[in-house]
C-alpha cells in the first residue's frame, strides 16, 4: 500500500443514511433495469448484431456506463437477473473485438474503413474509454477479467495507433475520456504503459498545427477556419492542456479531460501539469460554476461561457457536467487532502447532481436549470433537453447511466486511505470499511447526514493501529467542534487546509463526534454575478434549497425575502422525507393592474409564509415554475 | 374632405425641435446616402440587371423602403441628386415590369417558372406591398405616378390571380404588409378594388385547410406536420385572422397584418373586425410590449413568446418590429382617438425605434436589447444580429431602409385632421399645417418637447373657422394642465380618452398653453413579469433612461436605487443634448471576494452617484455594459 491516498472502493462502504441509502436502493432495483430496458429497445445492447439498425458513434458510451454501473451494483450487492444480463452484455463485446483488437461498434458495423479518420467529431475514442471504466469496474469489483483483457488489447492496440512513436498518428481525442481510463487501467493492471499512453494524449492536446486540422486535410474536409488559439476551444484543443488557464468549451469534455490532467499529475508527479490543474480549478469554481455545482451556462456548445456568466432561466448544467465536475474534484482531492475540493465534490453530489434524477429513479433531468418558468419552456425553447419536467429516456442518452454509474458507485467518494492514513470526506450513516497499512479498519458512522450535521463516528480497527485520521470539516460550517472520546478538539490546532488531523494508535471503540451545526445560510454571489445580484440563495449544510410553486404559488419572481426574516428549517416528511426551510417573505399586491403592465411605482407589500425545499428534490411533485436565487430587501 | 381623421402629410409638418429635426437631418444628409451606397454596392438598386448575382428574394422590399424614404425626404426638402438617384431606381422598375403586370426581380430574374409555388417562405407578396407603399409616398410627395401606374397594374394583376372567385388562387402572404400597403394604394387612387384585395387577403388568412399546406402539396413538399391551429402560427396564420386574440408568431410580421387589419377595418367598417384589432392591440400592451415599445421577445423566430415573458439581455426587440408597432398604433389611433395608443406610439418611436440608429446615422441596432454585457456577447453569442454595439449593414438588411423610411415620414405621425377636427398626437417643435373642412389651420408649436413638457401652440387658421381640437393629453403625466388663451380648462369637463376636446370658432393667434411636467418616474412591471420584478425603470416624460457603462462603471446589475432616493433631470450637453437623470444608488463594497463565487450573505453597500441617459442614445460612446432596468431597495 503505497502512501498516497486511495478512494476507498464502493463495495467497502455501506450506507444506511436518509439520502443515499434510498437512492442506492431505487437505483439499483428501478433504474438499472429501466436503463437495461431502453438500452435494450434502443438496439444499444446488441449494436454488434447485424439485424439491429441505426448503430450510433455514441452508443457503446451508453452501454458500457450501464456495464460499469452494473458492475458496481453488483459490488455492493448480489443480483443474478442483473449478472445475467451484464454477463451477455459483456460477453458480445469480448467476442465483438476485431483481431487486431479494436471495439467500435458503430465503426465495425457502419464505416469500417473510416477508423481514426475524425477523432474530433466521432467519439472512437471516448466510446473506448468508457469501454475502459467498464472493464475496470467490472475486474475491481468481481475479479472477473474478461472485459479487461479485451480492454486491456484495445488499449494496446490504441497505443500502436497514436503516440510521437514514428509511423503513429499524432491525435488526441475529441471528447476526453479516455485520459482518466487509462489511468485506471493503470492502476488496475500496474501497466505503465496505459499511463504513458493518457500521459501522451494529455501532452499532445491542442499543439500548432492541430491535429483536427491535419486529419480534416487527410478526409478532404477544410481546416477550421478560425484563428489560433480560438479554434477548438470547443473541445479544450485550442491550446496546450498545460497553458490553458480557463475552463473553455463544452463543460463535460472539459472536466473529463482536467480529471485526466489530475490523474496523470498524480502518477508521474508532474508539477506543472498540477499547477495548469489548479489553475482551472480555480477558474471554475471562482468564475464558472452555479451554486449547485453544475456547471456549462449554455445549451449551444454545452459550454462556458466567460467569468461570472451564470444564467438561472437559461442554464444548461448538464447532469453529466456535474458529474464530470465530481470526477474532476476527486482526482484534485487525492492530489492534495484539501476541503476546499471536498467541499465542490459535496456540492455537486447533493444539488447538481442528485436533480438529475427522480425520486422514483425513472426520469431525468439533461439541463437542470437553476429557474424555470413553464409556460415559456413550452413555447419558447423545443427540444428533450428543455422541458421543465424530467424525461424517461433521451435520444442522446448520456446522463441517464452516467447517474446510474454515480449513483452505483458513490461510495468510493465517502473516504480514501493510505498506508498512514484514512480521511474521510464525506458523512453518511453506515460503515467504511478502509484498507490501512497492512490491516483495515472499520468506521462506524452515526449521524442524519445532510440534514443533520451531529455525526458520532466509532473507530474499530482490525487492531490497535496507529494511523492519522483525516476528518473533513466542511466549508459551509462556521463553528465545527471535534470530540474525540468526549475531548474537545483545539481546531486551530488540528485542522488544516479543511480536514482535521487525528494522529494517535486507534483502539476498537475510540468515538469522534463532529458537530456541524446546520443553520439556514443565506448565500450571496459574487459583485460581478449579475444574474443573482440582489438575490439570495438559501443553503442549508450541503443542500440548496429552492421554491417551487405547488409550495409557494405562481410568479416566484416577485417573492421577497426581507434580509432579517426568520427562517427555520423543518424535518418534513415531504419528498420522502428531508428538511424543509419555512419563512415570511412578501409578495406585491396585485391591485389595480387590469389591463396594465407598466406603471409608476407604487405597489404595496404583503407578508406570505414561504417553504424551500432541497433543490435537488424539486419537480417530483406537481410540475410548475422553481427558483434558487430568491430576491432579497 | 370626410369626416374620418387622416394623418397629416410629413410634408406639411416642419420640425425645430431637439429630438427629430436633427435626426431628420442626419437621416437626409448621412442615412440615405449611405443606404443608397450599400444598396448599390450589394446588387439591390439594379437588380433586374442580368449582370448583377446573388438577387435575394427579399431585395425589392429593400429598395422599396429606400425609394420610399427617398419620396419622403424629398417632399420635406428639394435635393437634385438624390432625385436623380431616385428617379433611376424608379425608371428600373417601371421598365422591367412584366407584360402581364408582374414585377419581382428575384422570380423574374431567378425562377420565372416558380411565380406563386411558396408564399409562405418566398416574401414575393411582401416585396409588392413594399413597391406599393414607395408608389404611393412618391405619387403622394411629388404627384409623379410613374411608379404608382406600374404599381396599380401589378395589383390589378395580384388581384387577378388571388381571391375567393373562380379559377383564382385561395393565397395570401408569408409575411404581411401587401394588406396595408393596398389600403393606402385605394387612399391614393380610391379605386375600391385594391380594398378588396386588402380585404380579401384579412379574410382568407388562416382558413381551414390552410393555403399553405395546399400550395405545399403542389409544390410537392410536406404540409405542415404541426397540428391544426398552431401550425403557421408563425405566420399569423393559425387561425382565421377573426378568431386570433393573442399576438402570436413573427413580431413584423403580426403587426404589419395587424395594421393592414385595422386598415381594413376602418374603411369597411367592420365591427368584429376591429374588435380582433382591439384584442391582439390589448394582448400586445398589457402582456407583450418592453418598456421601449419593443416588441418581439426572441430571436428564435423572431417571435413573440408567452404572456409577460421580457427578457432583458436575451430580448430581440427588432427594430423593424418597434416600427411596426408604431403602424398598428397609428391605425388604431385613427380607427378610435384614444390616448393610449399615441401613447404607445410615442413611446416606440422615442425609444424602441430611435435606438435602432446611431446619432451619427451610419450604424443600425437589428436586435434592441433593455441590458447589455459586452463579454457575453462576444463568446456566448455570435451574429450580426447580436453585437453589442450598432452596424453598419446587415445582410438581411430590414432594418436600416425601414428607419430611414419612418424618421423621413415622422411628421405624418404628429397630427390628424378631419372635415371638423384637428388633432395633435406628438408634442414636437414647428409647425403643422392640417386641412380642416375646405381651408387649414396653421399650429406653431413652441416646446423643448420631450426635455421639457411645457408647450406652447399658436392656432392660425386661414380665416376664423370652426372646429375641434383635439389635444392629447400624454398618459405618462399625471398633474396635466391646458390652458385657451390664458383661462385653464377644466380637463373633466374636455378630456376624453385622454386627448381634449376645444371647440369654437379659432381666431388667429389664439394661444394654448399645454403644462405636462415631466418628473423623474420610477416604473415598475407587472408582478408577472418576472424578469422585471424588484426593478424599476426610469422614465421621464416619454423617454425611457438607461444605465450605461461609460457613466456608471461595470457591473451595473450590482447596483441598486434606494425607494426614496432622490433623482434629479439635468440638461446635459451629452450626447447631442438630452436630459440626463442624476441620483444617488449603492453597490455592494467589493473587499474579502478574492476567489470567491459565493458566501454567506454578509455585503455591506456604498453610496454611488448614477447617471442615466435615455435608452435610445446609449452605445453613442464608448462600448459597454447597459441596463433599462434598475433593482430597487
Amino acid at each position: 500500500m503505497h502512501n498516497r491516498l486511495t478512494p476507498v472502493a464502493d463495495s467497502n462502504v455501506t450506507f444506511r443514511d436518509p439520502f443515499w441509502a434510498p437512492r442506492r436502493k431505487v437505483n439499483r432495483e428501478t433504474t438499472m433495469a429501466r436503463e437495461y430496458e431502453l438500452l435494450r429497445q434502443t438496439g444499444r445492447l446488441d449494436a454488434f448484431n447485424p439485424k439491429v439498425k441505426g448503430v450510433h458513434q455514441f452508443w457503446d458510451s451508453d452501454t458500457a456506463k450501464w456495464i460499469e454501473a452494473a458492475a458496481y451494483t453488483l459490488g455492493a450487492e448480489p443480483d443474478p437477473e442483473l449478472q445475467k444480463r451484464v454477463d451477455t452484455v459483456v460477453r458480445r463485446y469480448v467476442r465483438a473485438q476485431a483481431p487486431d483488437g479494436y471495439l467500435n461498434s458503430y465503426y465495425q458495423r457502419v464505416a469500417p474503413d473510416k477508423r481514426w479518420t475524425n477523432l474530433r467529431d466521432m467519439h472512437e475514442l471516448y466510446c473506448a474509454g468508457h469501454l475502459m471504466e467498464a472493464a475496470v469496474a467490472r475486474y475491481t469489483a468481481s475479479g472477473n477479467d474478461d472485459l479487461l483483457q479485451t480492454l486491456c488489447r484495445y488499449a494496446d492496440y490504441i497505443g500502436s495507433v497514436f503516440g510521437t512513436g514514428k509511423g503513429k498518428k499524432r491525435g488526441y481525442p475529441g471528447h476526453p475520456e479516455i485520459e482518466l481510463a487509462l489511468v485506471r487501467l493503470y492502476r488496475a493492471t500496474g501497466q505503465k504503459r496505459y499511463l504513458d499512453l493518457a500521459a501522451y494524449f494529455v501532452n499532445e492536446r491542442g499543439r500548432y498545427p492541430y491535429y483536427y486540422d491535419i486529419e480534416a486535410k487527410a478526409r478532404g474536409d477544410k481546416p477550421s477556419p478560425e484563428k489560433r488559439g480560438v479554434a477548438y476551444n470547443y473541445c479544450q484543443a485550442h491550446l496546450p492542456t498545460r497553458r490553458q488557464e480557463t475552463a473553455e468549451g463544452h463543460a463535460v469534455r472539459a472536466c473529463y479531460l482536467y480529471a485526466g490532467m489530475a490523474d496523470v499529475a498524480a502518477e508521474t508527479g508532474d508539477d506543472e501539469l498540477k499547477q495548469a490543474c489548479r489553475k482551472l480549478w480555480n477558474n471554475i469554481v471562482t468564475r464558472r460554476m452555479y451554486i449547485t455545482g453544475s456547471v456549462g451556462s449554455t445549451f449551444a456548445g454545452e459550454r462556458f461561457t466567460v467569468d461570472y456568466d451564470l444564467p438561472n432561466e437559461g442554464a444548461y448544467a448538464e447532469t453529466c457536467a456535474a458529474i464530470s465536475l465530481v470526477f474532476f474534484a476527486q482526482r484534485m482531492l487525492h492530489l492534495e487532502l484539501d476541503g476546499s475540493y471536498a467541499d465542490v465534490m459535496e456540492t455537486a453530489l447533493y444539488n447538481g447532481v442528485a436533480s438529475g434524477v427522480s425520486l422514483d429513479g425513472t426520469r431525468f433531468f439533461y439541463a437542470n436549470r437553476l429557474a424555470v418558468y413553464p409556460a415559456l419552456m413550452e413555447r419558447r425553447i423545443s427540444g428533450q433537453h428543455f422541458t421543465s419536467f424530467r424525461q424517461p429516456w433521451f435520444g442522446c442518452a448520456c446522463c441517464p447511466p452516467n447517474i446510474a454509474r454515480l449513483y452505483a458507485s458513490v461510495g468510493s467518494y465517502v473516504a480514501s486511505s493510505s498506508a498512514d492514513r484514512v480521511a474521510l470526506h464525506l458523512y453518511t450513516a453506515g460503515e467504511v470499511k478502509a484498507p490501512v497499512g497492512d490491516g483495515t479498519v472499520r468506521l462506524a458512522v452515526k449521524t442524519d447526514y445532510p440534514w443533520d450535521g451531529e455525526i458520532a463516528i466509532t473507530v474499530k480497527p482490525d487492531s490497535p493501529r496507529r494511523f492519522t485520521l483525516c476528518l473533513r470539516i466542511p466549508g459551509w460550517c462556521a463553528r465545527p467542534v471535534v470530540r474525540l472520546n468526549g475531548r474537545r478538539q483545539t481546531l486551530s490546532q488540528v485542522v488544516q487546509s479543511g480536514y482535521a488531523y487525528l494522529d494517535r494508535e486507534w483502539q476498537a471503540g475510540d468515538l469522534i463526534e463532529l458537530s456541524f451545526p446546520m443553520t439556514v445560510e443565506r448565500v450571496e454571489g459574487h459583485p460581478s454575478a449579475r444574474q443573482v445580484a440582489g438575490h439570495v440563495a438559501l443553503r442549508r449544510g450541503p443542500v440548496v434549497y429552492c421554491l417551487e410553486e405547488c409550495d409557494n404559488g405562481a410568479d416566484l419572481a416577485d417573492i421577497e425575502l426581507p434580509r432579517r426574516a426568520a427562517l427555520t428549517a423543518e424535518r418534513s416528511k415531504l419528498l420522502s422525507g428531508c428538511v424543509v426551510i419555512k419563512g415570511e417573505g412578501t409578495r406585491r399586491l396585485r391591485d389595480g393592474w387590469e389591463d396594465t403592465l407598466y406603471r409608476t411605482a407604487r405597489s404595496k407589500r404583503a407578508p406570505v409564509a414561504i417553504q424551500a425545499v432541497p433543490y435537488c428534490l424539486w419537480n417530483n411533485r406537481d410540475e410548475g415554475e422553481m427558483r434558487v436565487w430568491i430576491r432579497e430587501s
